[in-house]
């Protein structure tokens, strides 16, 4: 009986897949670079590959403007009304996340971290979610500015340091490389996933369902 | 050295707090009766105390009402533009939640599920928080249709029977006393915590730190 109860609970047992959403399934960078040059098309600006710091403020900052109120504007570009719902799919995002979600074992819900100037970034991130994915995934969506506190085995999202309330999550942060990331060395046991377009997404998840 | 690490990890543990909205702390249920009440003053309607469903439709829907069509107007009342903003506090809780963010040892979230009509629902859940218990918080606040996925010791929400992707999430229930709980019979390890109002919260709170 002990043993009948043992193969229970490891038949219940499922990969609890966490996804980030902007940079991860949703082309922030992107554009956030389009909105910029359609505002501001005499002035210089950042290509998304030579994108380097998490926050855009940190390196746009230091571009020489023509007109110098543009550094105080940026913010004003992503807190806009539509700029979240807006946002392009990184390539093969969306697919890959809904074939996840049918593999045998695996359980996916989406995790993302509303702006502090929330108005229009949490709907629209209900919106995008619906609109890419699908109304199910409402039911998938979780908003929060502290991932530690969510329960998963992987948590995929590009940026490299997350930090919140514990200090100890549950989650192997898994890297997607973006350009903020590109020239930052993963260290320690996180793993990074390039794209979702080669197809190594299946082999990871595969190999840490071996691992529950 | 061993012991170090030891002490180390105990003097870092601290009690995870997680605290729903509706009926813990914003009384959804009283707001709804007073709309309902402004939108068909002549119709009958349940007064708060003898509401004793979790879901508001499967109660009112029992009753004779004059005009028939109400019955399918009751969840525009809940889906409408401010209804959650304006949802009135209930008595001491933003004062307790405040109190036990300041306790040793203890980190309070808040936790809430919008409707799968989230266009309101969503955003204005943070604007309640920001407006109740101050813009820090809106750092605390995750949303999600599933609270088995979320960290935490404790739960305190008025919700009886919370299930979801998880089988055994990681905090204990302790059931805040509604009245759509009041009839129930709280069953195996779930607490029950009555209001915010006669200080049993903090001898709970400190219990739970003793045995964390």
């Amino acid at each position: 009986m002990a043993a009948k109860r043992g193969i229970g609970s490891l038949a219940q047992r499922k990969l609890m897949v966490l996804i980030d959403l902007d940079e991860t399934l949703a082309a922030f960078e992107k554009h956030f670079m389009f909105k910029f040059r359609e505002k501001y098309p005499n002035e210089p600006y950042i290509p998304v590959e030579k994108r380097n710091t998490f926050y855009i403020a940190d390196q746009y900052d230091k571009l020489n403007f023509t007109d110098d109120s543009v550094r105080f504007e940026l913010k004003k570009i992503y807190r806009s009304e539509y700029f979240f719902r807006d946002l392009p799919e990184i390539d093969g995002g969306c697919e890959a996340v809904k074939e996840m979600a049918e593999m045998e074992g695996v359980e996916v819900f989406i995790c993302s971290s509303p702006l502090f100037q929330y108005k229009y970034s949490a709907p629209e991130k209900y919106e995008w979610v619906e609109k890419h994915l699908g109304p199910d995934w409402i039911n998938r969506l979780i908003l929060t500015r502290d991932k530690t506190m969510i329960n998963g085995d992987i948590l995929i999202d590009d940026k490299v340091h997350i930090t919140g309330a514990m200090n100890s999550p549950s989650w192997k942060h898994v890297v997607f490389t973006a350009s903020n990331n590109q020239n930052v060395k993963v260290k320690g046991e996180k793993l990074r996933l390039d794209n979702w377009t080669d197809g190594t997404w299946r082999t990871m998840i595969e190999d840490f369902k071996k691992r529950i």
